[in-house]
């Protein structure tokens, strides 16, 4: 803490839901413990309905703010195949998987409060301006159906969750949507602010404690060590902890637990 | 007319949006010159986002009411392969279907109004209560969801559309949702009131004359000739054309015309 | 070993890469050091081909002979709900499996060697028989290419794994297709020598002890013990150990140890 | 014919089987009466398997030669979304694609007798190098196979139908697989032999008339004039039809028969 005694607050956002009939990968009851949004898998990459409906009413119960994670039509390779979906295509593709969430959202008393790109989406939205206009145009048919997912907002629409500085941020506030800058403790980062891509060395960090220590300079300094050892400013809204993998949510829990002893309020953004 | 002088109203819906990307299926703007009510596809036997959001604004423009034509998760069959859905799984597919055309239909100005099951669901859903049961917990779902699917209604739901006598309807009434009665012009009648199957001799009406007297007969005077002869009653709602032939909307606009010559006044009825 | 000194054998079967993109299932691995033939995922209710190449492979190094498990097309429900597929739809997707993964087994230098319906497909083809010989039509499909899949034995086709009794059996002997007796050492009976129904008690037995003891009791006296205590015979080619659990390689490891120190050969069929 | 007496001939492609389920597309009859080789479409893009048995028995009972084509994963964009496939699951599913369709063309009588990528995976083969040499990898399982797809030619494999000059023709060749040199009569050019994007204008020759005239001077006299009226000399070894617009298959026959007039034999290649 510093003497300016300045109220810091982040949100903690985790992929949820991202099993899909038989098959199971998010331990989504644990995540929910931990984290304060959840960007909930819409059918797209993963994601049953019935996964769903029951991700959202457990959410629900736990005050988790329910986000729709959108992605590619995909489910073979899980939304990590950047795709060439034509804009009208891809904006629709968007919408609907944002109304389908909803229903389950509003069933379980709570909305579609943010919207959060999947996998190659999220990458290809950093630099790709006509993507990342057209996933905004699919937000904003959301924005459009106005007593449905902007209920509590209806002169904004839906927040749209990214890394600050891209395309898909530019083309939101463009729009008139709300962003909210997201940052990763578990991965690399280059000097100019970008993610090291997956394919370098470098891309992620895989020491827990190391983790924990990021995150909390990112929350409480808004500072980041890039892979070369830059000291990196970020300003962060939310942070990413990755649910995909085992330990994810003692992970997520730690980080959380760090963050509150650091004298930083874990909340959600929306 | 009679000498009651009783104001005749029919509703005439049809199946549209029943192409899948490359592939179209219904004359989606012709039809929608006939009718008063679009069973629009959701996505899971037909109907991808794009073409969606597309049949919602032009039957918005239109004034043709808009509902989910649900159906089995089945692409390569059309949702015409009866499947044994768990009764969960079937609930939280219906309600997938309805959230994400829902907000297509609220971004074109309208919302959905009411839910048709189609194919081999709509079968199943005549004499499955089971099916029938979860087919109606999807569409409570959205009516759960306050500000979106029934924002006109709360105290009630979205009203089904189905075969008068069928466990749907059965399982609707029970559930307090609004039901409306559905005839066939062009389908063979069993004395009881059943459909004659496809698979049988008599299955459907072919010649377009015999279509529309028997259209104008059930709407006018609630009346039907059952395959062997018999004079059926039947009250009617809602007359279906079948969208999916080649002369499918000619065969609607005439079934129209001769309805309002006969002083039917052709009506949505939600 | 009783005095008769007959040479006994079985074969042990197990599920195999049933994981899709992203999702694992089966321990894939450690299933092939003790099985004696891998039923793969084709790809309609799970099986992604990477995973059928790399199943493939494994297999034909470790000696293991490899079947089709072929499947209703759905992903969403991993085959587990019954469908009224058409029979010639039916036998087309059945033919398409086999020839996908046969291209993998023959690239990994050995062949798809028999057929074994999975989940929903295996139940229904107990007593249906249109779905059956559909099925069996399938099956022919690929005896019809002569060089392709049934390259060592041209006048017969591929052996069709199943319940003995079954409508399959029947389809497949009168179709001159050799047939192969399955049993399970973990699944209850009916004394009529059926299986009980997973949604009924005693469907499955869960203490590993018992598994074991069945097993052997099975291989080795051709009995088993019925839900009621009835003292069954039933002649098995071949045993079942699922592959989808935790710990279910573990369990195939003991069945196969307890075989061999019972003086059983475990033994491909094929 | 010119004073060389030199016998010309050439190959006629068009795609074929591109329904799927209940959606129709080309006509697959009437193209089987003009064209020499049928680029049949494997379930990825379009392509169920019922109908994918259907046209191989009528490729077959006309002596049609039956070949795969391949595609990305992805009936919603049709095949003509690229997609950043990593090499190994690209190469496994063109595996798949063609093993399953070998199936059918060998019990009716005939093989894959070649492999022609679709849509957006032909255009990516063009210049990417990665891609192409996966589709390579892919094609040459099916060659591994050795009594499956190769029958006729244990040495070589599967001939890849593409581009002259395209990363795919080099990649194949590099792996001893035989080439098959390609050209669009209906398509514009640019003078440096590639074709103009279909995104831009002269993209398409749409006059049936000019079609033709195209389709004669590249087959008997290896000349094509490009988009700005540049003199191009092409050899080809096949020439596209396209099949999938109204009226296609009368053009398809068109062309055949000016071919013939001209002196040239349609033959298939393989």
């Amino acid at each position: 803490m510093d003497g300016t005694n300045r109220t810091m607050t982040i949100d903690l956002n985790a992929d949820l839901g991202e099993g899909f009939g038989r098959w199971e990968l998010t331990d989504d009851d644990a995540l929910l413990t931990c984290v304060t949004s959840a960007n909930v898998a819409c059918g797209f990459h993963a994601g049953d309905p019935l996964t769903m409906r029951r991700v959202c009413e457990s959410a629900a119960a736990r005050g988790v703010t329910v986000g729709a994670q959108v992605s590619y039509r995909d489910l073979a390779g899980f939304g990590r195949r950047a795709m060439d979906v034509p804009a009208q295509e891809l904006a629709a593709e968007v919408a609907y998987q944002i109304g389908a969430l909803d229903l389950f959202a509003r069933a379980a008393g709570t909305r579609v409060a943010y919207v959060k790109p999947h996998g190659a989406l999220y990458n290809r939205c950093v630099r790709d301006t006509g993507q990342a206009a057209a996933v905004v145009e699919g937000v904003r048919l959301a924005r459009a159906a106005p007593t449905s997912a902007t209920a509590g907002s209806p002169a904004r629409g839906l927040p749209v969750l990214g890394l600050p500085g891209s395309a898909l941020h530019a083309a939101a506030s463009e729009a008139g949507l709300p962003v909210v800058a997201e940052a990763f403790a578990d991965r690399g980062y280059r000097p100019d602010g970008t993610l090291v891509p997956r394919t370098e060395p470098g891309a992620l960090v895989h020491d827990p404690e190391q983790v924990v220590r990021r995150a909390v300079a990112l929350a409480r300094d808004g500072e980041l060590t890039a892979a070369d050892g830059t000291l990196l400013r970020l300003r962060a809204d939310s942070l990413c902890v990755h649910g995909d993998t085992p330990g994810a949510a003692r992970l997520a829990r730690r980080v959380r637990e760090a963050l509150a002893d650091a004298g930083v309020t874990v909340r959600a953004f929306a």
